[in-house]
Order: C-alpha cells, then structure tokens, then sequence
C-alpha cells in the first residue's frame, strides 16, 4: 500500500481489507498498552476540510498524533485562496510541498480522484459529496469484524435512509465480499437504490427489502441504523408518520438476538433511544474508536510504514 | 486529581489549592529553565470550543504542548455535526476515543457537569456561559499568590462589572478559602449579586461595598480590575456618566500601595490605561503567564503525571 | 538574528540574505535527507493570522513541525476577544506568554512592526495588507538563486498587476541588492508604481516598462507572473480587452530561453495556462517547496538556533 492512494472501496479485494484489519487491530493493541507511539514521528498530514466535519477530521488528527506525526489543520478553504478560485489541483500541488500525506474531504463526487491525480504524494479520501466516504466504511467492517470476530456467515441489516445513505452504500458493497446476507428496512421513499440492489445481486450475496424492522430483527447480526432526515420528505405529515418506526428503543433490543451488535455512523439525532446506549449490544460508540485504529492503519501503510 | 473532572471552584479545599498552585509553581520553574519537557508526551487533548475564545483555547493548547502533548483542535462545532444536532453527551463520547483528556468551552450554563456526566476520561470545564470558568479563577488565585507571596492577610478590591462578571464571582468564592478582605466597587447598577455577597458572609470574611474607588483604593494590596460593558445600560448616558471612574490611570496608581498588584482578566477594552502597563505594579500580562502554568498543572494532574 | 523580527525586506542587506538563504539550502538539504529533524523541539509558534491565508499559514506551520517545534493556530481572530476590540498590543502580549515566536497576518499597513514594538519574542510579519510579506519575498529570490543557480546578471521580468502587487513591489526592491535588470510588463492602468521605479533607479539597476510581453521575453531569465483581477478594472470591458495578453500559454513558452523559470506568488486564476505545468521551466510549483525551506531558516534563525 505504499504510496498508494485511498479513494474508493471499490480499490480493495478480500486479502488487501485482511491485511488492512490485521494492522488496525494491531494499531488497537498498541493504543491500549502505550497510548502513542513514534511510528510516523517526523511524518507531517495536512487535513484539508473544504467542508466541515468534526467528527472525521479529529479521528485523522488523532490518528496523526497517536502515531507521534504532526498535522497541518486546514478547515477552513472557503475563506482562504481557494475562495480566490484556486483549483483543488493547484491546492494539492501546494500542500503537498509541505506535508507527507493528504486527507480531502469536499463536497464534490469526484474531487479525491481529481486530487490523486495531481498530487505525488497519497491523497486519502475523506469523503466526497455524495460519493465516497471509503475509511468510514472501512471503519464500519473492522467494528463488524471485531465485535463479531468474523465477517463471514452474518445477516446485517440497514436501517433508515438507504437512498441518500453514502456509508450504507459503501458498506454494503464492501460486505459482498464476503459470506453475508443483508437486509434494507427503509421507508417506501428511501429504499436502497436500484442499481445498487442489482449491483450486489450479481454477487451472489442474498438481499430482501421491507419496510418492517421487525420482519427481520430477530435473524439479524448487525443492525446498522442510519438517520431519517426530515428535510428529504416533500411533505413533513409523511416523516412524522413514519419516523417512530424506525427508532431503536430498549423494547426493540428486547426482540434483537442475545449476541448482535447496534451500529450508526453517528451523529444521532434520536433515531437510537438514549437508553439503548448502556446496552453491551450498543457498539456505536466503540465504532469511534474503531475508527482511529483503522485510520492509524491507513495512514501507516500509504506512509510505508505498516 | 487523577481521573477527576475539573468543572467548579466549589470542589477545591484549601488543601487543593495549595496542592495546584504548587505544582503550578514547579511548572512555571521548569518553563524557565528548559521551555518545554516530555511530561506528556503521548497524551491527546481534545481542545473542544462551542465558543470562540483564542485567549483560552492558546492558553490550553500552549500548555499541552509545553507538556510535549499533542492538541485536537476544535473551534468551529457551530458549523459540524454539532449543528446537525448532535447531543453534548454524544461528541464527548466520541472526543474520548481519540483523546484522553477534554478541554470543554460552552455557552450554556451546566454543560461541563453534563460532558463529565458521561465522559470516562477528564473533562475541564474552561467556561460554561454566566456558569463558572474555574481556570480562570484559580490562576487569578495562583497571581495573587505569586506576586504577594501569601494569600493571607489581604485587602482584595474588585472593580467594575460586578454583577455579571464571572470571574469575579468565582474568585470571591475562591478567596474566602483565606483569611482575607473584599472591597467591591461597582456602579449602582452592576453591583455584586446578593445571593452571592450573603454566600460571602457566611464565611465570616469581611465585604465592604462602594461605588468609589477613592474610599478603598489606599489599603487596597490587590486591585482586580473588570470590564463595564457599555451594553449592559438601558441608557447610554448612564455608561457615559460613570465610565471615567473606573478607569485606572498613573493618578490612580499615585494613590496606591507601593506594594500592590493591579489584575485584569482580560481583554481590556480602556478600563486600563496603557501608561499603566510600564507600572511594576501591572501584573496583568505576567497574570497571562500564570494562566499557563495553572493549566500546566491541572492537565498533569488529572492525567496522573504531576 | 536571534531575537530579531522579520518586519520587511527593507531591513535586509546582501550579506543577510546570503546568510539566510545558506540557510535556507541547509534546510533544503535536511527535509530531503530525512523529513523532519528536531532543532525546534520544545519551541511553539504562535501562528496569528487576522485574516485567511491557507498557503501562508500552512507554510509555516509545515516549517515549524518540520523543525520539531509545535504551533498554536490562531485562525478565527475575528470571532474571538479581538471582536471585543482588543488592541493588537494586548494581544501580542498575551501570546507571547505562551509561545517563542510569533508569525503576524494582519489586513492593517504596519500592524507588523506594532506588535513588535510591543512583543519582546520575536515577530515575523506574514503581510500586514498591502505594506509588506517580507518572507514571500525572500522565497521568491531564493528560488530564484536555487533555480538559476545565480543572481547576479539575470534579466527578471515582471508581468501582470504590477500597480497593487505586494509581492512584485517587494520583489523588486530585494533584486536591487543583486546586479539584475528589470523588467516591468503591464496594462496602463496598472503599471508599477512610479515611487517604486524612482526608488529603484537610484539604485542604478536598469528598468524597462512595456505593455507587450514580446518585447522582452527572449531576453527574460526569470518570468514573475502575477493575476490581473477584474475587479481593478472600471469598465470590466478594458478587462476583457487585455487579459489574453497577459496568460502564460505553451506558445508564450516557446519564444522563451531554453534555460530560464517561471514563477507565480499563487494562487493562479488562469494566468498560467495548466499545460505549461508540465514544462520543466515552470517553477511554480517548487517554488512552494522553496518558501518551505526559508521560512524554516527564518524561525531557526530567531530562535537562535540556525
């Protein structure tokens, strides 16, 4: 993986996301027994964040200075001379005169591969638009992996707005390669996108859709919940008739399997009841930290040092 | 303080504070001496600001890294998740994956104690609206200290907006830990809060309150000098009347104690004259610095370090 | 230098910048061979910018962690206590309590050398509006020394926005140190100043104005190219009327010397034609890397330690 670019999970067969999991994991090892250590001491990543979002940006920062790097925070382009008009190859070809690796998020489908491009050094993509979010999918499957200590044989079910859903779409690709079978639960006007069902059919992998959780609560392995948001439904009387069916509360986990696992990508705004969270069922706060060890990992590896 | 959560002035006993401003002391020795050392080297501080305040946010920062820590940085919440509506308790849940200890400044009353409420690794609360700010108060007290070379035996004089000033509040509280003298004076209109002067009393300190200096300022051994902010007055008029009062010039210092300080949260905004910054007396900038070494402290202490 | 500030180019003479770009090729050397080294360890960047300037602020945030060194990043300045009106020198003062150095962008002519006169760590000044950006100047002529190997005897011309080009005024006034002729390319109505060209002539270094590039290309042994922006235009029209003239195309490149360089402040907004990128006499883009290595020997320099 050596000075190789991270854009897409498309770009990842069985044996590379094995070896990824297999470094992340030992990034876990590490972190749990010293904290910090000096692997990319020396080693400087510049965070480039055309739009915000927190919650990805301190993962990579923390990621960064867990393995003893240093970063370059830059979050906030829009002021700054990309306001000018400055292109995304002519920022890139600027920041890597100063840094060793890339982070991008931006808004547009497309921008980390126009990124790579140009740029000689790895660009890792940090989502963009509506594209590609691959490390939070990737992040997804090592939780899946971890908590569940295997991939293969497990039903996973997608809950919530699976059209407009990017980590549900990455997820899911991700997951036909292996032994899975998946289910979408989504209200009529957010099912899972046509070519994205067809996409994963010719893999082999089993799909069923229905807009009822419970139908396929009781088989599932990983609940992966997403947010319904208000803002997609033409008419507001239909988010408020459908909204309640798809919230976890302590009553849903009573039907959920003993040994399964309750994911979001987070932020929540109530589509999981507060009182789910001290379940040991609910993984979605160890997601987080899931997320750092895999993003250690990747940062490790482009930087040939994995 | 291993472990422990840094959010009110109420939780520290004489005995407390003695403890931190010795290892504050130390701190400030070892700045002196070697300018930065490997105390916490390994350690990640989110740095988690609702709400901007650069003053406070370099402080924490420069001490993290004096403390060869590494810092998170997080001023822009407005704009991320948070404003997708994400609860407190949740970004801290997911903060303390990366990090191991939370800087949290927010606007809203209370928010420090709810953060530490679900947060396993320490919060310090580094303002909390018109709540506290217990940092601020504690290096106030560290100032005292460090100028005077005792806490004891006191004249203590707070000047200016009294009745929402935070900081003064929280020192007052904090000086009746000692054997001290409060004088405050304030315009009609700002004056200390009851609920508080009648909190003082109890504590057997002596409080004396009038609108002129003039009748304090010659036993006065410490002047802390705050903001009267011309928008807390229904009519102008009445802020331009008084302004001038509570202005600190070389004639006012004429009539001071050779042997005192004059102290200012900061930022001013004409409350101090600049002729007075070249006075020995003005220990408002070396009160800065101090702010450095009590956070120094506070990060190595519940960090387990000090 | 230890201990000085880098207010302007004014303040340098031939023997200085020798100094410093002997330096500047050290660090060169340095990141080439290993990265990252520690001379700056234990020392903290205050990095104050009044207004956004991602090239600027990452530039020296790189040259600080490349040198060991951490940094405080100061960006929002306009959100925080200096919206409570805080003066400059206050704020200066504050920081400097917390860090070594102090890099200064600030939208106000002289702000620079205000908060020297008031800091007693070093400051350097990375522009004060439209009065000086000593270090893009230096980064400027060491590439220029790097790239053609000399800086005696060269023919620089300068092209495009020459009336309010901070970078070209600069410039200009830091080659008459060296024996050069200069060249000044322009649409009449921005056209180098004429206090500029007088300042210049007594020098005694040749100067030459022409609206055509033509002209003077063949004889150019460094091209300095700077964006026309529309908005300097009265009548958008006489924009539209000259702006071809003044784009850098495959074809402007091959009327010029085989060994000569182009460069360009950047960002760019179309005044280099993107094919001309891959010419090996676009320097551009190395001339990022150069202004990398100057203001890492500028920060060791004042911090004592080049």
């Amino acid at each position: 993986m050596y000075g190789r670019d991270i854009l897409s999970v498309k770009q990842f067969n069985r044996g590379d996301l094995e070896y990824i999991f297999g470094v992340a994991h030992e990034m876990s090892e590490m972190v749990r027994r010293v904290g910090t250590f000096d692997l990319l001491k020396g080693k400087i990543l510049a965070n480039l964040f055309y739009e915000p979002s927190t919650r990805t940006s301190a993962s990579f920062t923390a990621a960064m200075e867990r393995l003893g790097g240093s970063v370059i925070p830059i979050n906030e382009v829009r002021y700054s001379s990309v306001s000018k008009g400055e292109s995304l190859p002519d920022t890139v070809r600027t920041l890597e005169a100063y840094a060793d690796v890339i982070v991008l998020r931006h808004p547009e489908v497309g921008s980390a591969a126009l990124a790579a491009q140009y740029a000689s050094k790895p660009i890792i993509n940090a989502g963009d638009g509506v594209g590609e979010h691959p490390t939070q999918a990737l992040l997804d499957l090592f939780t899946v992996l971890e908590e569940m200590k295997r991939l293969d044989g497990l039903t996973v079910t997608m809950l919530g707005d699976l059209k407009f859903g990017r980590t549900v779409h990455s997820l899911s690709r991700l997951l036909t390669l292996f032994n899975v079978k998946l289910n979408y639960v989504a209200p009529p006007s957010q099912r899972m996108p046509e070519e994205i069902v067809a996409e994963i059919a010719e893999t082999g992998v089993p799909q069923k859709e229905t807009p009822n959780l419970e139908e396929v609560l009781a088989e599932t392995d990983v609940l992966y919940v997403t947010r319904i948001q208000k803002e997609r439904f033409a008419n507001p009387d239909d988010y408020d008739a459908i909204k309640g069916a798809y919230v976890i509360t302590p009553e849903t986990m009573k039907q959920a399997k003993e040994e399964m696992i309750v994911m979001h990508p987070l932020p929540r705004v109530g589509e999981i009841a507060i009182e789910v969270d001290t379940d040991p069922r609910a993984a979605y706060f160890r997601q987080v930290e899931y997320g750092l060890y895999v993003r250690m990992a990747l940062l490790a590896m482009v930087l040939g040092k994995a």
